[in-house]
């Protein structure tokens, strides 16, 4: 027979195409890869989870293994619903969460829910790749709202609105951004305040690596002055577990919750609700608090070994964006070179790096590339560096 | 703001609301519910699991609470490859397999990668209510073909494929198809074999209840004869636990699959590790066939119990689809009555059915109803069929 698929899935997917070479690359055992966004291993509470699903089997075994209601353990929604006044936003009930597989599922939710093809969408540049594979499905008109190094430029997201008043959402990141490694200044924070009031934008808040901050101080999430305008993501990913696939949305309206929920009873029914009560158990058994600050510490001293490498081998003209938390570093190649030639040149020599290109929606032929520093060994760190340093050496002389 | 959604999302969702409304109505903890489709808690291996959780744990930790690849845990994928075997279709690979959350996803998944607005697809009339959700999120035009009691009725869907050549799919259950309880003939399937061969349809077969048949001789899967003309769904919600959510699709066309991959990628990453190593472990284990057999006895003994209590209190003319395995029944009143209104009074008694209406694409006012006997306690199924023959009574006295 002859498949006749859709034309949505036969469109090109110029960021899966990356992801799937930089996912089949890593696959060789020998490569060292700076490329994903993995915890380090080390950070994962074994021994705990263990006493946690112990738990939940023996005193509530049927229930986790039962089927359950698609908007998630309610155990699980008051302990995030109550960790949003450390973001600064009061009066979260757990009746506001929507559990989902990841917060990367909530995105594919809220691009379902909002974006007719053509629709604008305004997203920073660069941004999380994964979110515009995830809005691409939708056909929107994507706007592009620069990156500086204290947050968007709200000039330019002042004016992008004036032109383009009936933009359904613009995604944001205001805590060491996926990829630039870069937060909102408290500045920049209250000038997105002010110019979203005044719109009908909704914003939608990613924020996967807040907790993740070793150095500076944190501005509030939007949702703290924006109140029901405010959609915001969260994920037990980076602090606990990414392997149980529990995230979440904070959605306030109740008309767009109820169309979420009932799209995700549509999509999968509901998230596992086993690895849902072994984290919510996990939470109520131990201090998280201490277990995040204990990977913090370990992050921290993954940065600055990163950085010290970076600063040593590196050669001149390379220019790298510091970062206070998250699990990346930014980094910049003199002369306009392009960092996909780095990444095919360091791949050669057994080291990934995820170049700048997928993060951008329309630029191309992108100096800067991406890497991580969460989830590679001190020896590791020490090497690759060395390695990648060759490498640019080698763009930079061929030039 | 003024909430500005999109129009996918503002459909009107009838099977959306009436599965609300049941759900709704369900949550009240003196009603006695036949309308779900839930396991009997009974049947879950609770210290079986505990045993699995910690193995996983202790063995295998660290991959069980990092990220993972897309496709899912190879050793789960290569026990389900191995498991068609028993449904005769050999030479079944690892790699044909995609593990979703729960077969649920993978509807979602197939839905999204055939239909543009206005394809026709083939659907049994009637048929799953979540799957016709789960279509009409990609705007289809959809093709019903009657389900007979020996299966799809075959002349009517030769004269559909006929008509209509460029039908995307047909969607079919052939195992105590939900809602009926009905399964195809041997002579029906080979019909179906031979229309869909000669055609370019897909089929996209559904199998959740194909293992718990406890009389009579089950067909062989589609995929047997049709090779990559059939997608074949599964899932361990129905013989291990669905609270976990992990099912598949096996797709044995390697240009499908690696669409679904790419698309599930940007959907969710990948389903939760953990929960897919603990119930590969599990099978590992212990032998589920001594497991699923265990429950079929105490399916059949459900089965057999309200069979005899419809017989006995259900008023004359009330008929009944027997079924040889599964976790439903079709019950069917006289003289065109509607089963909603069955189903408003027997609520305000205190016993949940599921009308048939959601199960129909275009019929409304149906006379069937589906009622499930796996998830009730005998008192009360001998409770809930008294009361629901008296509502039966009551509306039959009131026409």
């Amino acid at each position: 027979m002859q498949l006749n698929l859709s034309d949505r899935i036969l469109k090109p997917d110029f960021q899966g195409e990356f992801t799937a070479s930089i996912l089949a690359a890593a696959a060789s055992p020998d490569l060292i890869s700076f490329a994903g966004g993995l915890p380090n291993p080390v950070s994962f509470p074994i021994p705990e989870m263990e006493a946690a699903t112990k738990k939940v089997l023996e005193e509530n075994g049927v229930t986790s293994l039962q089927y359950n209601a698609t908007q998630g353990w309610p155990a699980l929604r008051k302990w995030i619903a109550k960790r949003y006044e450390t973001m600064g936003v009061y009066g979260v009930e757990a009746d506001d969460i929507i559990v989902t597989n990841g917060s990367q599922q909530a995105l594919a939710m809220f691009g379902h829910a909002f974006i007719n093809a053509g629709d604008e969408i305004i997203v920073e540049d660069p941004t999380y790749l994964v979110a515009l594979q995830s809005f691409h499905v939708f056909d929107p008109c994507v706007l592009t709202v620069t990156m500086n190094p204290d947050g968007i430029d709200c000039e330019e997201l002042a004016r992008t609105i004036a032109e383009h008043p009936k933009a359904k959402f613009a995604y944001l990141i205001p805590n060491f951004q996926n990829p630039t490694g870069l937060s909102y200044s408290q500045e920049v924070h209250d000038k997105v305040v002010e110019i979203i009031k005044n719109s009908n934008v909704m914003i939608l808040e990613d924020n996967p690596y807040r907790e993740l901050r070793f150095a500076g101080t944190a501005t509030n999430s939007f949702g703290a002055e924006l109140g029901e305008q405010c959609c915001m993501l969260g994920t037990f990913s980076k602090i606990v577990t990414p392997g149980m696939r529990i995230g979440w949305i904070c959605v306030r309206n109740k008309e767009l919750r109820a169309k979420l929920l009932g799209y995700k009873a549509t999509a999968d029914l509901h998230t596992s609700i086993f690895s849902q009560m072994v984290i919510a158990q996990y939470l109520a058994d131990n201090d998280v608090d201490e277990h995040i600050a204990k990977t913090k510490v370990l992050y921290k001293a993954k940065s600055d070994l990163m950085v010290s490498c970076l600063r040593k081998y590196l050669p001149a003209g390379c220019e790298l964006t510091p970062t206070e938390g998250g699990m990346f570093l930014w980094v910049t190649l003199p002369n306009n070179l392009s960092s996909v030639d780095l990444y095919r040149k360091a791949l050669e020599k057994g080291v990934a790096i995820c170049p700048g290109d997928p993060f951008y929606e329309y630029q191309r032929n992108v100096s800067s590339f991406r890497i991580n520093y969460s989830n590679s060994t001190d020896e590791a760190i020490e090497k690759g560096i060395k390695i990648l340093a060759e490498a640019c050496e080698e763009l930079i002389n061929e030039q």
